[in-house]
């Protein structure tokens, strides 16, 4: 019997003290010139040279962090850039990150209807049973689109609760049009995302998905840079844990997304990713630390855990 | 300068004289004995021999198909399964089906917030130009799913229109669940669909992404299970291409289908996945063709020609 996701969620959080999770979107021309002068990895138009610098560079930021954070969060789409090299590579940095101890969340997105979910499911929450992939580990937790509705929402529930995992869904986004079709308003005075996360809730309320600390395996993916938003859903889906995108480059405030949290500091993962991982293109850290760039990511976590620290403080 | 999408597809449905699209979703388990019992593709949880026996099957599949339909549409998450060895098979079929004269639609429904976005674009629409990977061909289209609102279709949208390329953004699906959220009813009387069609279509009217045949290359996904849906939406939005889904074992009938088209036949295309490729599990066609699943196949495609074509007939 695998242990339930969100009882994980709550250890690595009160043993990291922080809901802060570093988001991996690794971009080869933003990489530090350390790791783009080795000699292999020195090419951006060479796709092996490319995954090798991308896996090198998350390998050494995540043995950087995991002692901080209680998760990852991959971006697969930076990983799809370079195809089937590219998906390996991913792969590869799950199977890091669960040596490390640190909860993964693959930032995939997918959704499809009944059929096509099943097989999305498999494939990025089930670990692979065929020769030839088997010491591949899928991540703790996907992200999904729900606009399907609950058939192509289900899916992805039923593999996550079997194998221990989790799924967080798509609820309100922190792009700037994300307003045009979520923020659509319905003849009885609900929004659409209101509507998406009703749906969400309804899946992820079935007790079998509850673990003991009270919380669903099923979160929901909020914005922080909605904060007018978030008091409401967090009072109304007292068992949801939060995915908060925005904090940091995308503008939310520590105060805009802390208010996530419940008063214990569970219930939400703050997720930055740009200022973590490019700390070392920050004159803040740059002036410090000078080419260490290591150094610069480790203060970049630190300052950032403060920042949300101070920002609960004033919110309890 | 390269070809305008829309235009090949005009090309393509009226040298095959059909609206019929056929939608690969191979799973290992249903492949056709002789294919499954090769020596080196005969171990379904073997990935290299799964993977195999899935190329070798689609690939002479569409050996058949080619000459008959227009288009082919791959689904991803049948390759996903297998990690990066069954996205390497995913890309080679693509090359396979260009080679064939095939347009060719990866079904792969991503969609994200905008830088993302215009990675997943770059990675689903763009050949690369990665050394190891440069003779690897994009598909010719994809589908999106456009929740996130205009940033997260226009990336997609301006890659595709700059590499002759088009793209299909879900509207209102075929799943038992599409209403909960697609059908959800706004205070103005529109519904969410609506809506997400006409920030689709805002995207598409764009003069340089209208080709010479009056169509768009930015296209609607609808299913063909919810025919009263689409008459209006064939009459209101005249530049679409619409892609429909439902056709065949998802139960919408020709007529439902066919009602997607302008009267000379163009601007839908009309998908069956499973009843064509597995039509040698179609008492109809075992008992006439026996172990000959080639035949069988050939033959769905036939029969599923005339049946569209008749009831086009019947509707003008």
């Amino acid at each position: 019997m695998p242990s339930h996701f969100a009882d994980r969620l709550c250890d690595a959080v009160r043993s990291r003290k922080t809901s802060l999770i570093v988001g991996l979107d690794p971009v080869y021309g933003r990489l530090p010139a350390a790791i783009k002068s080795h000699r292999h990895m020195n090419d951006e138009f060479d796709a092996d040279a490319a995954v090798d610098a991308i896996f090198d560079f998350c390998t050494q930021t995540m043995r950087i962090i995991a002692p901080m954070v209680p998760a990852v969060k991959i971006n697969v789409a930076f990983f799809e850039k370079y195809l089937w090299e590219g998906i390996e590579t991913y792969y590869s940095l799950i199977t890091e990150a669960d040596d490390l101890g640190l909860e993964v969340i693959g930032d995939v997105k997918r959704g499809d209807i009944g059929h096509t979910a099943k097989l999305y499911a498999a494939a990025h929450l089930q670990n692979p049973e065929l020769a030839g992939l088997e010491d591949t580990l899928a991540p703790d937790a996907i992200t999904i689109n729900g606009y399907i509705g609950t058939d192509g929402i289900e899916p992805f529930a039923e593999m996550a609760t079997k194998q221990g995992k989790g799924i967080f869904v798509l609820v309100r986004t922190s792009n700037p049009s994300a307003a045009e079709i979520q923020d659509f308003a319905g003849a009885d005075g609900q929004v659409v995302y209101e509507r998406v996360a009703e749906v969400v809730a309804r899946i992820g309320d079935k007790p079998e998905r509850v673990g003991a600390n009270g919380y669903s395996n099923i979160g929901m993916v909020v914005g922080g840079t909605a904060p007018d938003v978030t008091k409401a859903l967090r009072h109304k889906y007292d068992k949801a844990w939060f995915l908060v995108p925005g904090y940091g480059s995308q503008g939310a405030t520590a105060e805009d997304c802390i208010r996530f949290c419940k008063p214990d500091g569970t219930g939400a993962l703050i997720n930055a990713s740009r200022s973590i991982i490019y700390a070392y293109e920050r004159p803040q850290y740059k002036e410090q630390f000078g080419e260490d760039w290591k150094r610069c990511v480790e203060q970049a976590v630190i300052d950032a855990k403060v920042d949300l620290a101070n920002a609960m403080q004033t919110l309890i």
